[in-house]
């Protein structure tokens, strides 16, 4: 391969996945391969035509271990699904098989480790043996940990770590619109939160990474959910329909992690539908001493998604293998050159 | 040396080698040294008692090679004198040679390979030569250079990264405020600013450190200078003086450094003494795709800078030999342990 730039594949190409793709063609960076499940209609058309960009000689394909011994991509950035279920793990054990490194949007998987541990372990080893990287990334990444941990380096001391923050729904596409239990009576939500099937929240996952970050010794974790309510008709653009007054927009989730050093790390985060008008931002707070504030106005939380994914890309490429997450990667940073020169270990996939 | 916790000398028990020797104090981090210039007044009188703490039985003294022979500290904060000029390079030299890393507040010393390239290669040689570490830390390692690259992380396109900041003259002792000429006139602050004895500006270094963390290439650089002038008497606390209307609070610097990548980092920095009801912030805005926005609210500038040095000291004893600039280190972090274990390649010192 004397072609030195990092040559990616996408990995679902619903809403983040076209996104990213619209991104990293307009940065240069050569794309490819497309991969969907079997059976979607995305099947045979044009990456670059889904994503509203010229034909990229493209097609999505879902043969995904013929896919990936094709086409060789350095890096597959992945947008499927929120967990590390068997599903999702097959997805990334095929393109770690295939020698490529993954980048992944996956909630669960910016710190599995808490949550999924032994599926997580297995996909270390994995890695591992086949010499390439997965991280899991996205806005959590700068704005819920590395912003959070420099912040924390300049306390003397830290009581409490508390992040306040919001994301529109309607940024990130159906299936997180349903995560998000939007439409969803109070009712009907307050039945599935009493029961079984609570999943682990995002913000307890980038708590556990946030601790990792900062070298605390996680405890015990807590979780304390709301519903966010519609107090007029509000429409919905990620499900294509209105939501009536009473019905949910979404939810806040609290989490706590206590640490053995006696720092509770705290998010609260709100994904809900906005309102006209409404924009995200990201507020963390530290009590100690001295008190320690950050804020980030008006974030566009479903471009710094995608956006951090893509600046991820030389670090994971130029990781040690495994699943390694963002606490042990380099401080995230922005980066010029992507798209036009080879960030190192690529070259060896 | 049974002792697993870093052992620290402070060298300049000014303000702020005062203030630094308090917060290690509370955190329980050994003190074991600390150093002035000869002549000084403090010489003989106990580092504790200076600093309002209970006596530590660490006499000031101003025999620097006796001192460091004799007590062996693992790391030397530094808080002296902010260019790294001929008396300030014997200094850490004689701390490098005595085998001891050093942590300084100089602000030259962030960065130091433009401005003074000449002494930082010596000092870098000399300290890779002596197997120790020496690192210009404070405030800007955190809030100008650390948060600012995570920021940028989530960038597309970076077209210009700005930085607005202000800082308490009265925060940093009276040789801070001779340095931003408070209680000059107009026309004395404009002669000085239109000779050729201009120093390089705190701007310009920390906009080099960022360019090194983002992984910019840098090109020209631009000083801006503009008098602060006060619009009725302001009492200064660091020159024990009032401050007549008219004459300077400070002055506000605007650096701008091109890059070859095209991305203008831009740094204006106010640095004056304040007046009732104001506090330090810290705001940045990265322009082009998306905005990025930051902001640091009631920054406490004066314990930031100290505390930042603190925890940094396991990253510069840990770090590799050399003038080791801030960009090279890990992310920063709250350092929980700090005086309690050993954070690594101290034994070897």
């Amino acid at each position: 391969m004397t072609d030195s730039a990092t040559r990616v594949a996408i990995y679902g190409p619903g809403a983040m996945g076209l996104h990213i793709t619209r991104l990293l063609y307009e940065r240069g960076v050569p794309i490819v391969a497309a991969i969907t499940r079997p059976g979607s209609d995305k099947v045979g058309k044009d990456l670059g035509t889904l994503a509203g960009l010229p034909p990229l000689g493209v097609p999505v394909r879902c043969d995904a271990e013929e896919t990936l011994a094709e086409t060789a991509p350095d890096a597959v950035a992945v947008a499927v699904d929120t967990y590390l279920n068997q599903a999702m793990y097959d997805i990334y054990a095929t393109i770690v098989r295939a020698g490529a490194n993954v980048l992944t949007l996956a909630e669960e998987m910016l710190y599995p480790f808490p949550t999924s541990g032994a599926r997580a372990r297995r996909l270390d080893e994995l890695a591992k043996r086949h010499g390439v990287t997965v991280t899991g990334t996205g806005h959590q990444d700068g704005y819920w940990v590395g912003l959070v941990s420099v912040l924390a380096g300049s306390a003397q001391t830290l009581h409490t770590v508390e992040g306040e923050l919001s994301w529109n729904v309607d940024d990130f596409g159906p299936a997180v619109a349903r995560q998000q239990h939007v439409d969803s009576t109070v009712a009907e939500f307050g039945e599935w939160l009493a029961g079984a099937a609570r999943k682990p929240t995002f913000g307890r996952t980038a708590l556990h990474a946030l601790a990792a970050a900062i070298g605390l010794t996680p405890g015990r974790p807590e979780t304390r959910t709301t519903p966010f309510v519609a107090a007029r008709t509000i429409p919905c653009a990620a499900l294509g329909k209105d939501i009536a007054q009473g019905r949910l927009l979404g939810y806040t989730d609290t989490d706590i992690l206590h640490t053995e050093e006696g720092v509770d790390l705290v998010i609260s985060s709100t994904g809900k539908v906005y309102e006209a008008g409404e924009a995200d931002f990201n507020e963390w707070r530290a009590t100690g001493r001295p008190t320690l504030r950050l804020r980030n106005d008006r974030v566009m939380t479903r471009d710094t998604t995608c956006t951090t994914l893509i600046n991820r890309i030389p670090d994971v490429v130029r990781a040690e293998p495994g699943l390694v997450t963002v606490d042990r990667l380099p401080q995230l940073r922005y980066q010029a050159s992507l798209g036009k020169a080879s960030p190192g270990r690529a070259s060896a996939g």
